[in-house]
């Protein structure tokens, strides 16, 4: 068994390139008393891996020489715990490696479902975020108008079905008019705006002609501040993240900030999804409901191989994906 | 009876000066049916004042030749409604004159105490915009270390007071070594430190040991960029102004924003005091028996003369004032 491992060459100054990353051979771990032997199989690829190189977060930052740590769906292959067995299947916290090692306590047994992409897509960590952010952080109502960016990407797909799911008018904002027809055609918005297109302003003032009630961000930067001017009195702005500021050494922030907070009286508020870890049962319940009935549709963009890693990353952050991303390394185990 | 009146000469491209108003004599306004004639005994001098001039906001852009619009204190000297009878006491929308007229049932009638400046400071827009934004927005609660920006100002000196009768721990942010001691000394703040000397990160995290659970945002600018990066996890950021971006055409918004939102799952949340109306009663109740056991002193900056308004504003939006600045144009009656 070989242990291949992509690991980080230098960390990046500003746009992140394949420079950045070198695969090498590690060792093969061992599982000692209470740790598990993990095969990889799915790992997520988020522009939050890009946030982890620019220093501390939320959690500790990734240095030059590190494998790049990922949330993954493994398979356990060697078990010295009681609490797993061999061939259960977990959530960790891995690296972008074939296997790794991992304390059986700090591993999330997972059902046996039949694909275990949807682990990570709707009924993962981009299906739970959306739900989350958007019915507690955003609060819509039907009627209400919801504005989303990042509208073909993992969390931003589902926030927009969710909302149209709840009876609000739901307008994306994606990049090319390709993704804006699939976003519109594909996941059922009312409409969605193309960013690159000159006249972004004057577009989303006519794709919202009631204005926006709820903005889930995903993006930061200018077309936060785009969406600054189209928030109604009492809007909400759900912060999921600043995709267009990680990938750069010089941030800007929206230039009306925080002077329309003020003026619209707006709550601005972020999350990550552990935060409402206590509410993921109720998120479930619900999305297996609306993917039922036919209200949710399932996007998943899974690159194939470990090596592949680097580029699927790359672009991630350029946005050429449509729906969550994630890499395979393994096959899911019969 | 003369009818002196300020205008507004030409809207300032960036910092506002004498230059930018006029003083004129208007015709005395005379009432119509349900109106009533006002003479002005007390005006507001509000940083508001300034965002007016820069366009429509909550309410109306202001425009040359326009009298500066002012909430007021006056008296009612002619009455054509059964609403108000001469001599009553009335909170109004004027301009900076010496008589309006107003619509009797737009106008607020106010109770006779003995300093008509305390409707205006403590129990008036000042006193109610600290307990509305701190209490209702904020969510303060003891052992919480809370951050007050413009804390000689008006509404900051009143948020700090509040937060240290609730237990808290008081840091302020003022312009100069003289207003930070008036803060500490006078007003009783844990600390206060002077934005306008270098090194205010170092102070800041000096000054907040346990970090910033709430801030409360008078000015915007790099003063909030620099409170961002102090947050604790789940703090509370109140926008209830941002004096440092009216006086000016460039704004600049905080370049961490909304990374540091998301990371630190920041809520950040505009107010304007009318928004709390319904809780008046209880908020009037509340400050009064902060002053009247001594956790409120109540300070005032009272300026005499309708001529001296334009520099009553100008010198407010250099900092000069210590509490809530107000321009006296008649004493009150007796």
């Amino acid at each position: 068994m070989e242990n291949r491992q992509i690991v980080i060459a230098e960390l990046p100054k500003d746009a992140l390139t394949p420079e950045h990353f070198r695969q090498t051979t590690a060792a093969m771990p061992e599982a000692n008393e209470g740790q598990v032997l993990l095969k990889v199989v799915l790992m997520s690829i988020d522009a939050a891996n890009r946030s982890w190189m620019k220093g501390a977060t939320y959690r500790a930052a990734v240095n030059a020489g590190d494998a790049m740590p990922t949330y993954a769906i493994c398979e356990v292959v060697e078990s010295k715990s009681d609490r797993l067995a061999k061939g259960d299947i977990v959530a960790a916290e891995a690296t972008w490696s074939d296997y790794i090692m991992a304390d059986a306590r700090k591993c999330e047994k997972l059902p046996k479902v039949e694909q275990l992409s949807r682990l990570m897509s709707v009924y993962g960590i981009a299906g739970k975020t959306a739900y989350h952010g958007l019915i507690s952080v955003g609060q819509p109502i039907a009627g209400e108008t919801v504005l989303v960016s990042a509208a073909a990407g993992s969390v931003g797909g589902y926030v927009g079905q969710i909302a149209k799911a709840l009876g609000c008018r739901v307008v994306g904002i994606a990049g090319g008019p390709e993704k804006c027809a699939w976003v519109k055609e594909h996941l059922g918005f009312d409409d969605c705006i193309d960013y690159r297109a000159p006249g972004m302003s004057k577009a989303l003032r006519a794709a919202c002609p009631d204005g926006v009630d709820v903005y889930f961000d995903n993006v930061g930067g200018t077309v936060l501040e785009t969406a600054l001017f189209a928030m109604n009195e009492k809007g909400r702005i759900v912060c999921c993240g600043a995709i267009s500021q990680y990938d750069t050494e010089t941030p800007t922030g929206p230039r009306n900030l925080p002077g329309l907070v003020v003026v619209k009286r707006l709550r601005m508020e972020g999350f990550i999804v552990m935060d409402w870890a206590h509410n993921d049962a109720k998120a479930l319940r619900a999305l297996q409901t609306w993917v039922d009935n036919g209200q949710i549709k399932v996007t998943e963009d899974i690159v194939e191989g470990l090596e592949n890693a680097p580029h699927a990353l790359i672009g991630l952050l350029a946005g050429d994906n449509k729906g969550k991303r994630m890499v395979r390394v393994a096959t899911d185990p019969a």
